[in-house]
Order: structure tokens, then sequence, then C-alpha cells
């Protein structure tokens, strides 16, 4: 049996992470494959892998997305060294003979619009997650958003494809003094039982 | 700067895991707890943590899965010491008075139903991704699923709520022997740009 990732490993990733709000630098082009060569792995439906990334870091793209963003979360958006824009494609099943070339899955998706939807934006919101823990993992800070006005990212970053937007994560090395206090979470009996 | 964690590490959680098929025990309630309590520190949106969980273990609950379960996931699914059925609350707004003192945040979601379910499923989504990795990280294996017959789920495990499934995960020690070759994956170019 594999045994549980070292305590220090475990704060790193869960434990001790926080959503940051200030952001310092580094963050190079090889941190950003590296983020994504790790999360990658993560698993998806039939290896589906639906989620599409732009990494915002140039000042012209900065100002592309500064007005789609609610109004808490445009100086520490623009101040962030990179800025992840995370998006599905829901015509994804047109990768599947590559990505899951064992079973003809493609047919499972092609004229079901609303069944492909459904599992482009589950899958790629795993991998939006999935980003977050590999970040960390590999020492970056995330302080990820749903505050923006996707429509209008959609048009700024995506127009002409049919890929939708819904996350974005502010990537970089956390300021322990721009921390807001923790919230707190559920108690296991809460919101789980064991039948 | 926080160090990248270990390669061993890496592994564990991305590089090396994998979804598996085949299981043995033991998941105690214990290693269960500890799964959630690694887990709940998962950012979601406005921290509305709106993932439900029931952990599918006895004889009994196990039978009333298996006719929701699509064919190719019965056999392994009966097998796995758990199962864990993911769901999400569109009514996880109630609780926002308590994990998100600080703003009125229920005010954003009561009479949005559709964003209220937009967000419930997202950030349920993302805290689908964070039990896996957490399960990874002690230890165990995963072996996630959305190919079964969610309405049907939702009535017998979640009758006369408005709690919706949307993932299962088989959770034990995975037999190597049982894997199947692992799917490819796109490049960082194919789905990744710079602006």
């Amino acid at each position: 049996m594999t045994p549980a990732l070292p305590a220090a490993a475990l704060d790193q990733l869960f434990f001790a992470a926080r959503t940051h709000n200030g952001f310092s630098g580094p963050v190079s082009d090889e941190d950003l494959r590296q983020i994504f060569d790790l999360m990658k792995w993560g698993p998806t439906s039939a290896n589906s892998c639906p989620a599409r990334f732009v990494f915002i870091r140039s000042k012209e793209a900065k100002e592309r997305l500064r007005p789609c963003l609610m109004p808490g979360n445009v100086d520490k958006t623009m101040a962030a060294p990179v800025t992840a824009l995370i998006a599905y494609d829901p015509t994804f099943y047109e990768h599947l003979p590559r990505l899951f070339p064992h079973a003809d899955a493609k047919s499972w998706f092609v004229g079901k619009e609303e069944f492909a939807r459904h599992t482009a934006f589950l899958n790629a919101a795993l991998q939006g997650a999935y980003l977050i823990v590999a970040a960390r993992a590999l020492g970056f800070d995330c302080g990820p958003m749903s505050g923006f006005d996707a429509a209008r990212v959609d048009q700024a970053f995506f127009a002409g494809t049919p890929v939708k937007s819904f996350m974005l994560v502010n990537l970089g090395h956390g300021d322990p003094a721009k921390l807001y206090p923790r919230g707190p979470r559920f108690a296991f009996e809460e919101v789980c039982r064991v039948d």
C-alpha cells in the first residue's frame, strides 16, 4: 500500500494553502509548461481533456481582461504575474478518436449538445482544480475567481470559437500579508454520510 | 519561495497516478474522514462548499446503486471497498451567512436559480477533483466515473432533497494488473496559449 505524503506536502497542497490576493513573480513560460505538464495527467471522463487555457500575462492582454472583471477582482488580477483563464470546449469530442482510441466515444456526444456541454463543463472544472493543486505542488500560490463576465471574456479571448470561459486563477508567489481570515468548513457529518 | 514537492510526491499525485479498475481494501470510516478533512480545504467560490457526499459501502447501498450504473461500470463498482457519490446542493447559499460571514453572499444567489445551479455544479466539481487528489495524497487509488443514471441515483440516495449527483469515485488500493493503457494527453501548444 502507498503511504500518505509527508505532513509538509499535505500542508502545501491543502491544509496550509490559501487563496491569495497579492502576488509576486516571476512565473516564467517554463513554469506554466511545468504546471500544465503536471495537471494534464488528472483524470477526465473518457480522457476528454476539454479544458482550454489562456495564460494572461502581457499588459495588452491584461487590459483586454480588465473590463470583464468584477470591481473587487480588478486590482489583484491586474497586479498578478499571470492570470490563467480556464474554459471548456463543447466540441471536445472531435478529439476523442485520438484521446480515447479504444472505443467510438465521439459517437456518444455527436448530436447531443446538452450532454456534450455538461460533460465539457464538468471535466474542465475538474481540470481547473487539478491546475490549482498542481501549481501548489510546484510551489506556486493561486487566487481562483469566478467573478467575471464570462460572455465578455469569451468575446475578448475566444472570439469565433465555441469555447466558453468559467474560471480565472491568479498565479504567482503569494503575499501572506494580504490574506483574509480563512473561512470555516463543514464538519464531516454535515455534508457526508456512509451508507 | 516555496519549493516544488519531491518527485515521488508529484508521481503519487499526478505523473504515476492512474484511474484504477480493480481495488482492494480496507478503507475505514477513519480513512474517509481523513480524505474529507484534507479535501475540504480546497478553494470554492465564496467558500460555498456545495458538494455533498455519500460513501457507499454496505451491500444494501451497493445494491441500490447497481441499477443506476452503466453496464461497463457495474462489476468494478460493486467490488470496490467504497464508492464515493458526489453531488451538489443547488441551495448551498443558505449556508453562506456562516461560511462567508464578511459579506451578504446569500443575496447574490437567492431568486437566481440558474446562477445558483451553475455555481453549485462548478464548485462541487472542483471539490470532486480535490477529493481525487486528496485520496491519492493519502495513499489511496481512485476510479472516477460519470457513466451512471444521475436522476435514478438522486432518487435512490437523495430523495426529497434538491441535491443532484454528478460523479462516482471508486476508492481503495488499486490493482496494477487491472489497469488499461494510459490515454495520451494534449501538448501545451494544442490547448494553451500565453497572451
